[in-house]
């Protein structure tokens, strides 16, 4: 399979396992409604492709990461779903469809979060009865730690509170990478301590990890600014109505991109030990705008 | 040391532990001030106190529980943050004092509910480090089933739809038992499953803590008529300003009571295949205002 073929199949597998994750369940009102709503509304599924391909990159099989794959989405989306309640960032759309509490109202979707986040805990541990209880646990401390309040909740309270203050490049730094970068480093360390992986395999992929989380961040920064509403599927110039400090009002557009094509080369650098990590190289190029 | 003696005993193990639970983390922004708010403003501690002694009851160490105890408190309090938040019940009063969103603003109250959610397993997996790991994740996977929209956030979804409608007494337990009993249940079959019980006496613990949540939420709603609200520390009434059907209004007060009593010597009855039940017994009879 070449890139593009691997990226599918990985995408689809992660779609479908989302698509299962509720099935069966008895619905409480409409909160398993609400809850699948934001869960499968597209998206790049970034973290769980990351999961899928560190596993794979460690000798592991994908399958056996895809619970933990999911769950890193679950994270995720519920970070997405509370992030655009009226009381944070107050956004009315959301991957080019109305935002979770436009639809089902504030009350379900803070609940819908809440039923998402726990989810993942769920999920991961259904997921951990086929595997060594020692990765497991391992696993799921990388994600409880990233998700919480020393990772990426927050970040988001730093995200809150820097609004209308002038915050410095470290500042910024700090919050990207607790509200964005420690999830995305989870989902993929994840994968390497579901496939066994060792301690130097794991540093080595949280690297690339955090180099392309970061990246990836300052890019999104770029898009707000030069992007467009309708292609993206949100509103741009969100940054500025908030009157936010970014990587590009701190930098400026041509630093960024040049910041940007420094930390991805960097990224595939910190994969070097490893014989195929082909597609994870790839995947970074692609997912700052460049094929590599 | 007699019932009052140990009940005070675990009270202040289970304060000391929460009291620590963050110690020593950076604080970003208020985050971990918000959440402090809310987790150490007292409270009975019923759920981390049942986790302890069902410990204690199946032969184990109840100090090898209490991380396990203190995530089901934290998980409470999340859910109590939430709860009280203006697009749900709209609560400014809770245990006496301001409630999360009164003191911090939504959305630090959505963040601090997150991060305690999240908090719970963070310290449940740290907890697992110095247990068999099968127990660890057996009972991680208890807390999060309990917890999710399989469990209490569901049963909260069905509060919030149930509002202003006309529910039948089976949709009233129903909502209690995922809304309040489902979580009760798992901290007390978490310490037993910390303590390595076997299926039957996990059944009959679940027995006792499902009896004791009913019994204690009839009792709640008996409170919610005619209790005192400087007695109480929150408003009285709040059942009826929600329209909310309870099991006052569906059986009045003196069968109420009834069932309560009912209900407390049931949850006695289930533990009578063990031999040191005695603290868990009179434990039930207090909680629903009787010395036994």
């Amino acid at each position: 399979m070449n890139f593009q073929e691997q990226l599918k199949a990985d995408k689809d597998l992660v779609e479908e396992a989302l698509k299962n994750a509720f099935r069966g369940r008895t619905p409480h009102a409409d909160i398993y409604d609400a809850m699948n709503y934001s869960l499968l509304a597209g998206g790049k599924r970034v973290r769980p492709i990351l999961t899928l391909e560190t596993c794979r990159l460690c000798g592991g099989d994908p399958i056996q990461a895809l619970p933990f794959a999911c769950a890193a989405e679950m994270i995720h989306t519920y970070s997405l779903i509370h992030d655009d309640l009226p009381c944070m960032d107050d956004d009315e759309l959301r991957r080019g469809r109305p935002t979770n509490h436009m639809v089902y109202g504030e009350a379900t979707a803070v609940l819908a979060g809440d039923g998402l986040l726990t989810a993942a805990f769920e999920l991961a541990l259904e997921g951990s009865r086929d595997l060594d209880p020692k990765w497991a646990l391992a696993a799921l401390d990388c994600l409880a730690h990233a998700s919480g309040a020393a990772g990426m909740v927050g970040g988001q309270a730093l995200d809150m509170a820097g609004e209308g203050h002038a915050l410095t490049l470290p500042d910024v730094e700090e919050l990207q990478r607790l509200k964005t970068g420690a999830l995305i480093a989870a989902a993929a360390e994840m994968g390497c301590i579901v496939a066994g992986g060792g301690e130097e395999q794991r540093q080595a992929v949280r690297l690339y990890a955090e180099k392309l989380g970061l990246a990836f961040q300052i890019r999104d920064d770029v898009l707000d600014v030069t992007g467009d509403s309708a292609e993206l599927g949100k509103p741009t110039g969100s940054d500025a109505k908030g009157e936010k400090t970014t990587f590009v009002t701190l930098k400026g557009l041509e630093e960024c991109a040049r910041l940007v094509e420094k930390l991805t080369a960097e990224a595939a650098e910190a994969l070097s030990g490893f014989d195929q990590a082909d597609f994870l190289i790839q995947l970074a190029y692609q997912l700052v705008g460049r094929t590599s």
